[in-house]
């Protein structure tokens, strides 16, 4: 039967290891704090926004929220930027997608000091992290977060032949270089592969990070496989599910990540992590 | 019969097309400046700076070389390179490989000016090559000649099964983000992948970068597969070969760089045309 990777436990344990690092840290004078951007007033922004603050607070975690109305002018979220830039209690800052159309997101990312890009979008932490550079930077939260879980569990990926489906900024893109830093085979496909299950139906791990019902189905996977699910979608009746189809009663799968309760978790507390670790990492000459 | 993709011939035609640039250039009063360092007394690296100065000179290039000695410190060569970034006459500065090993490479790459990086290699352009950014940025030479290479002959890479062997910083793995941003389905084989023939020979496409003689073999392509041999070995009779073993006479490859004369031409050809393009790049604003 297949074995779930238990995203919220091993999150429940990531934060909790987090919450000690921050006391330790309070004991020597020094407190991390994250800055969440939002502007305007999309729901599912609001929420996610919402979630990041509480979870910095119960962690010890200065959590600074800036909400900006959706007609603020390009230029002055740059500026409102920079002042979070300059601001010495200040270890990460992150702005909230998607944001309105009239201001360009590269750049807003590219304004953001790469010291404090706890999303790791800004590009030099994109290329420290192809390049696998030796010194620390910040790397994309959910691919991390998935990097975790598969050393929690003992999955080697190492040698291993590793599919990744999906090749966006955010995780696909990062989860090919983190892959490929540990030394895995890898292949990316998408939306320009003719047949993906060629791929995945040899894979000793697939990430799937599609956006898409039933991407994937029990049928193009091996016998064994590790399947990592990144999808949120909603199912014909409404309900949370990933991109991969598999019967968990009944499956030939060797390990998966659920939806809910597998990758989600991690990535906040992969933002947590990584917002202590800056604020280390800052204190380093 | 395998065709040949002939190097030598396109690289001539870049640099024509390069050429006819810079006079165009001129006539505006812009005048392209390529600066090159190299420390210590390397012959090979000699070689290589003298062929890219008589090339730069050659398309009406100006050509300013700094050569230091071995001792030279760390500090002082990152100030002769911060000189270098402030010269408004200087568009293109690259290091020549390989550094003394009390110098910090890295720390080198990332002090020349990211707008001047005309070899690529700083993390903010590795960052934008690897996520696709619309604005224009300086990729590795030898990859995006390649690229240059399979456009002049019509290769399809949309959609294209694409095997690379090798991860270097240089070649592979910006061939990799080429490749992906082309829409190609990549596969990176490296020292960590069991058997990389188990990929090849599937391939479309093959791309070896690895420094090994008869890394690849004619039984491990499949017929008609396009490759693109980025090795430069001395075989056992000291004779200038490549990665991959074939016999031009008799094999099922569709297309191949023959060594010399395939990827070798295109690599300066196409510093040059990144130099001149740099120069054009500086001018919007």
């Amino acid at each position: 039967m297949v074995k779930t990777i238990d995203g919220r436990k091993i999150a429940k344990e990531l934060n909790e290891t987090t919450k000690e690092k921050v006391q330790q840290l309070k004991k020597q004078g020094i407190q991390p704090g994250l800055a969440v951007i939002l502007v305007g007033e999309n729901q599912a922004s609001q929420r996610y926004v919402h979630m990041k603050e509480k979870k910095a607070i119960e962690l010890g975690i200065n959590s600074i929220s800036k909400v900006f109305p959706e007609t603020i002018s390009e230029s002055d979220l740059l500026i409102e930027i920079e002042r979070l830039n300059d601001d010495p209690t200040v270890n990460g800052i992150l702005v909230q997608s998607p944001l309105p159309k009239h201001i360009n997101e590269q750049k807003v990312i590219e304004t953001i000091d790469y010291h404090k890009d706890v999303d790791g979008f800004h590009p030099v932490n994109v290329g420290n992290l192809f390049l696998n550079v030796s010194k620390p930077y910040p790397v994309a939260c959910t691919p991390k977060g998935v990097m975790t879980l598969l050393e929690k569990y003992n999955i080697n990926v190492d040698g291993a032949r590793v599919v990744i489906i999906g090749r966006s900024s955010i995780v696909g893109k990062p989860m090919l270089a983190l892959m490929l830093n540990a030394n895995a085979t890898i292949i990316d496909v998408h939306s320009h592969t003719k047949d993906i299950t060629e791929y995945t139906k040899d894979a000793d791990i697939v990430i799937s990070a599609v956006g898409k019902v039933a991407t994937i189905t029990e049928a193009d996977l091996k016998e064994g496989a590790c399947v990592i699910d990144v999808g949120q979608n909603l199912d014909k009746n409404g309900k949370l599910v990933g991109d991969v189809d598999y019967d968990p009663e009944n499956s030939k799968i060797g390990y998966i990540t659920p939806v809910p309760g597998g990758v989600g978790p991690m990535t906040i507390a992969t933002l947590m992590q990584q917002t202590v670790e800056m604020c280390e990492w800052s204190k380093l000459k």
